[in-house]
């Protein structure tokens, strides 16, 4: 029997991976991001074109609260988008900054999420 | 013996209550938050200045994940600020947004927090 916070490491381990074949084996058919109905296929293209528009996109675990079946996650991002992000021209520019997410678990693969990214981290760093 | 999640029900219970008398009770005397060291007096200063500048503020638990000595929860606001939030000029606008917060305990007090509020909601809520 494999924890639900080692399907949720396996989970990231595929997205660094850029592994979209085996995306279904973490993520359901009817996946919800942020109370809309994205789809397998939706939530697939959200992920490739993140990683077209964040070369260097990495997704690194700062903290993981397991409860199941939720999980909390901070992820900590430290990467350079080529042009606008959250509406911000990033432009190239290295920027850190963490999303703070949950997750509901069904049968082992997501069902929902909730995500939130910290925009005010990203344009004090724009600022400086 | 009292559950992580009931603790953390009754803090956010203080809250609500602008009980400040008793905010000590629930957080630790060299509380951090986003990794500036708060202390309990500077986080008291922090909450009462949010009540100030909105004075309907009500914290609702949306989601609670709980892995001693973490917690993590979305908060639920629903709310009108008097004048500006997040440096946007919210002025008095009911607006609804979401938190996603992490907590580190240490004898059921918390000693670290990270939090991210979702400024791209309140944003697009403004632009409407």
């Amino acid at each position: 029997m494999t924890s639900l916070s080692e399907v949720y490491r396996a989970y990231i381990a595929c997205l660094n991976r850029r592994d979209w074949e085996h995306l279904g084996d973490y993520v359901a058919e009817d996946v919800q991001h942020n109370g809309r109905n994205f789809g397998l296929s939706g939530y697939r293209d959200m992920l490739v074109n993140d990683f077209e528009q964040i070369p260097d996109l990495e997704f690194r675990i700062g903290l993981l609260v397991c409860e199941p079946p939720f999980v909390a996650a901070r992820l900590d991002f430290d990467c350079s988008p080529k042009s606008a992000f959250l509406g911000l021209a990033v432009n190239g520019r290295r920027i850190s900054f963490p999303e703070n997410v949950f997750y509901e678990f069904r049968n082992d693969k997501i069902m929902s999420v909730w995500s939130v990214i910290d925009k005010v981290t990203v344009e004090a760093q724009l600022a400086t």
